[in-house]
């Protein structure tokens, strides 16, 4: 998104006032009133920003919400020297992944709350879904073979899901409780197989 | 849970009938006001039975919910015999999973439903997590190695609740529409591996 600076008013960017502004209030309003009761009009008055500008900005209210709530993930730092490791690409995305989710106690509080939106709002599991394919696909692209490669990173993001699922939100015991190198290493090889291993192309049918 | 037949009334069996009516009213109930605003009073007075038999029968509010919405899944018929085939442990118990969860679209309703109320409610996703290991256990316990079984368990779990996740819920493109002979091709080795390979006890440490 970009940067709409209106002219004529070099010493403060009122745009990067308003935007943040309005993520914040975002969060408190869906926070204490939920998505279905929580109306556009609503976060504009309590932001003192025109409804309007927030269309502008963010687009719909499902846009703001997963704006709102997604982790602020630089995929470039979180995921730099990922293949330059002793460890598979596997283990060390999962590691990075775990050790993401956990250095910030506030962010993964609202993930967690993101995908708990999600799973009840289809037009935001279709939003989440997108910003993991993204995620995914930035940091794993080129170690993804090229046959089936969409296939090969939606079973990345299944596995993923459902270990993200199993410890922050089900508390799966041996799961909740392993450490990120455990994780990895359990998990690593699964995300090694999916990018580049042999998914049943040439299996005998069943 | 047993069936507690009051003596002198041997014609009708006035506990089967109670149980399904309180069933069926609490599926109504939580459908149309929500776990939070559904009362175990309001149930009763529906289903026209004291409230206190409910939780008889069925315990907390969680339980009835969970025993209301989770599929009426037997074991023995579903995953019978799934080590007999030509197929691998594995792939044969994701090919019947799918299987199960397609065949019957209502309870595949209450399924998601029941996912959807178990990621925001805690006491759910205890009851939730349980049923799971349970089916789980029943079906794979004697293909699981020895070693950190319990640990293999919980992987299968968070492969099959992210592909589950992922396919009926967050329509990850290249799962939600594969077929359940794909399905159990592209992830049967990720189980089979969880079940009985090598899931790091050996491996350097990261």
């Amino acid at each position: 998104m970009t940067s709409a600076r209106g002219p004529g008013r070099p010493k403060l960017d009122p745009t990067v006032d308003n935007r943040q502004r309005i993520l914040t209030t975002a969060r408190e309003l869906f926070s204490e009133s939920g998505f279905e009761r929580t109306t556009m009009r609503a976060i504009g008055r309590r932001a003192g920003v025109d409804p309007a500008l927030i269309h502008h900005y963010f687009g719909t209210k499902s846009d703001l919400l997963v704006a709102a709530l997604r982790p602020e993930v630089n995929v470039a730092a979180v995921f730099d020297g990922i293949a330059d490791t002793d460890s598979s690409v596997g283990r060390e995305f999962v590691h990075r992944v775990i050790d993401f989710w956990e250095r910030d106690p506030q962010q993964r509080a609202r993930a967690v709350a993101l995908l708990r939106v999600a799973v009840t709002h289809e037009q935001i599991a279709d939003r989440l879904r997108e910003f993991i394919r993204g995620v995914a696909t930035a940091a794993l692209g080129e170690f993804v073979a090229t046959d089936d490669s969409d296939r090969r990173v939606a079973m990345v993001m299944s596995q993923m899901l459902g270990l993200i699922l199993a410890r922050y939100v089900m508390k799966v015991p041996g799961i909740a409780d392993a450490s990120a190198t455990e994780l990895s290493r359990w998990v690593g090889p699964t995300i090694d197989n999916y990018l580049s291993g042999d998914i049943g192309g040439v299996s005998p049918d069943r």
